[in-house]
């Protein structure tokens, strides 16, 4: 495979062919240009290929040189296209090391496996773990792969030097890479992002017709549960779709645990009721302690505290400055103030360690600090 | 029912005796004693009662005075012995309203009105909607209730100025209460309170033997469905158990949608099976739609846009002093940044008017704005 462009370094030379220009396409563009990596951008719908050229994500293929032969092409096309996106590639641009960003591996890989032949061994599948709420090129970010971990799925016959070039791109986006077979990354997004997706979605449709009264009283734990409903469904049809098999084998295991527990809640009272909810409540204390933090921090690894600020944002400036002269680090920072009343809660999570000694600080500096 | 203690103004004269010091208990007579209203505590944990009496949530029932004759007796037990607790109350203080705090109304009501009889009168149930993920009194916080919605549950027989007195409760420790019938509450909290709580531990549970490698791959949408995955068994045990009947219904109608999505799913090429998945989804956007944000603003009213800003926190709060003198006030504010890491970002939320001029100011002001 000496033919392929794929370089032995970190780093990408260049010339790179994006095909899909939204979301991620842009975002991997915008990122590579600013890295001084030559880029050139396609995508079927020529407004939002202008878009993308205008925030200065690429240029079009249309200028690219005669002869233009690209040392990596992206296929960050929909899910349900992405292997006829990389079947052409691998067509078009005989010495290119192609790569998808789809969310859903085994599936891309099959097909393209089943009509490319030895040509496959230039495609690697990845999955960079970022989005966002928002999609499309005005929604790409440069930072967007920053410090999230891409999955790159060689297999045994996948060309060494085409894993060493998608693991440049990971790298070039601050991206960490992730070595995983596609199987196993299909099982793990299975888990951990299809069944979130499935489960938010199946409560949020429960408060179609709920009345304005009961939902009034909706909390946090609402929200939080079900803000990824607002997910966009073409994309997520396609996701389900492509990951049906290992999706099915997750949600039987729900409708098992759901069956028991409505079979128990019928009989509230009766003789091991309550040892079978609390053993379904302590199921999911256990299975939530496991999920690491923010950039695979240990869970739960960091100490809040909740300070009461008037005169927003002037106070918190003040109360940032205080933390600062205090010396303590910052690991994450929310907000909670009511519209239109003075005070609001700021509240501040720091390692464990510094816990003490910032709420003695900022308690002796006339700060009103909760906990 | 002019025995009742029950004032017809709008704020309480005491003295109130609190029943168990947990966190809502020991919150609410923090919370009554800034207020200047005197307090006595009563919990069956000489331990729990003493924390409570030294954060200055009242002093103990046993150094009230003879023939003492409260205004208002709280019980703030746990929901399964919180109808005991209420009848011994309206047993022992004759002259009080008793209300209690329990997150279900139907079945603590029934209980009351089976054993009490005439006396029921003096009884209101009320549930304040709010909480921590934190426990006992060491986590009761005064401001607890500020701005939150506290439902009152009246029948026809209530004693009108019973009713004042719990509103009058609710009122003094900041909150807005809502009247409600106990069974239009039940209802509403099976939504959105039960449903959420189990389907988060649910997903959780899930997660027991997946594999280490699989859950580094987490985003926020899995942190965000289980986060209430952590909540304490033993309490909501009661809670689910309390409220069976009406919880029961809702989960029926999730185990119909999980069994057509798991159909569709064993199916995906099916004619109809996209259609299928992608009118869950979209049910799931329409009802994530109808919730109201904090405090009641209306749904995802706020524009949201990130800073990136490095040396935390010293420039967050250089952003905030900027944000400030440009006049735009801030609704919320996220943080995210990898330890370590010199580089974060800061998300801003604004009202959506303010969204074009704060990030026309800021850029011009240096900062590196992103959308």
């Amino acid at each position: 495979m000496e033919e392929t462009s794929g370089n032995g370094g970190a780093h990408l030379r260049g010339p790179v062919l994006i095909i899909g220009s939204g979301l991620l396409g842009a975002s991997i563009g915008l990122g590579l240009r600013a890295k001084g990596v030559e880029v050139f951008l396609s995508d079927i719908s020529p407004s939002t290929q202008a878009v993308a050229e205008d925030i200065g994500a690429g240029r079009s293929v249309d200028v690219a040189p005669q002869n233009f032969s690209p040392e990596l092409v992206i296929a960050a096309t929909p899910p349900d296209v992405a292997a006829a996106t990389i079947l052409d590639a691998l067509h078009s641009y005989p010495r290119a090391v192609v790569v998808d960003i789809a969310s859903v591996k085994v599936s891309v890989r099959e097909a393209v496996e089943a009509h490319a032949g030895a040509d496959s061994q230039r495609y690697i599948g990845t999955h960079p773990m970022a989005g966002r709420e928002k999609s499309g090129p005005v929604a790409a970010r440069t930072e967007l792969f920053i410090t999230m971990p891409w999955v790159i799925c060689p297999t045994p016959t996948s060309d060494p030097a085409a894993v060493r070039t998608a693991e440049a791109l990971a790298v070039d986006l601050g991206a960490v890479p992730v070595r995983m077979r596609a199987e196993e990354h299909d099982e793990a997004v299975a888990l951990i992002s299809h069944l979130p997706q499935v489960m938010s979605s199946l409560v949020a449709a429960r408060l179609q017709n709920t009345p304005g009264t009961a939902l009034a009283l909706a909390g946090n734990g609402l929200r939080d549960v079900t803000r990824i409903a607002a997910s966009d469904p073409s994309l997520w049809v396609q996701i389900l779709s492509a990951n049906a098999p290992r999706l099915v084998g997750v949600l039987e295991g729900v409708r098992e645990d759901l069956e028991r527990l409505i079979g128990t809640l019928m009989g509230p009272t009766a003789p091991g009721a309550r040892l079978d909810m609390a053993q379904l409540m302590s199921e999911g204390n256990a299975g939530q302690a496991r999920i690491p933090g923010k950039h695979g921090a240990p869970p739960q690894s960091f100490a809040r505290l909740t300070v009461l600020v008037d005169d927003i944002p002037g106070q918190i400036a003040a109360l940032l400055t205080e933390v600062g002269e205090i010396g303590v680090n910052l690991e994450d920072l929310r907000l909670d103030h009511s519209p239109g009343r003075p005070v609001g809660m700021v509240e501040v999570s720091v390692l464990p360690g510094k816990h003490e000694i910032l709420v003695d600080e900022l308690t002796s500096r006339g700060w009103k600090v909760i906990q």
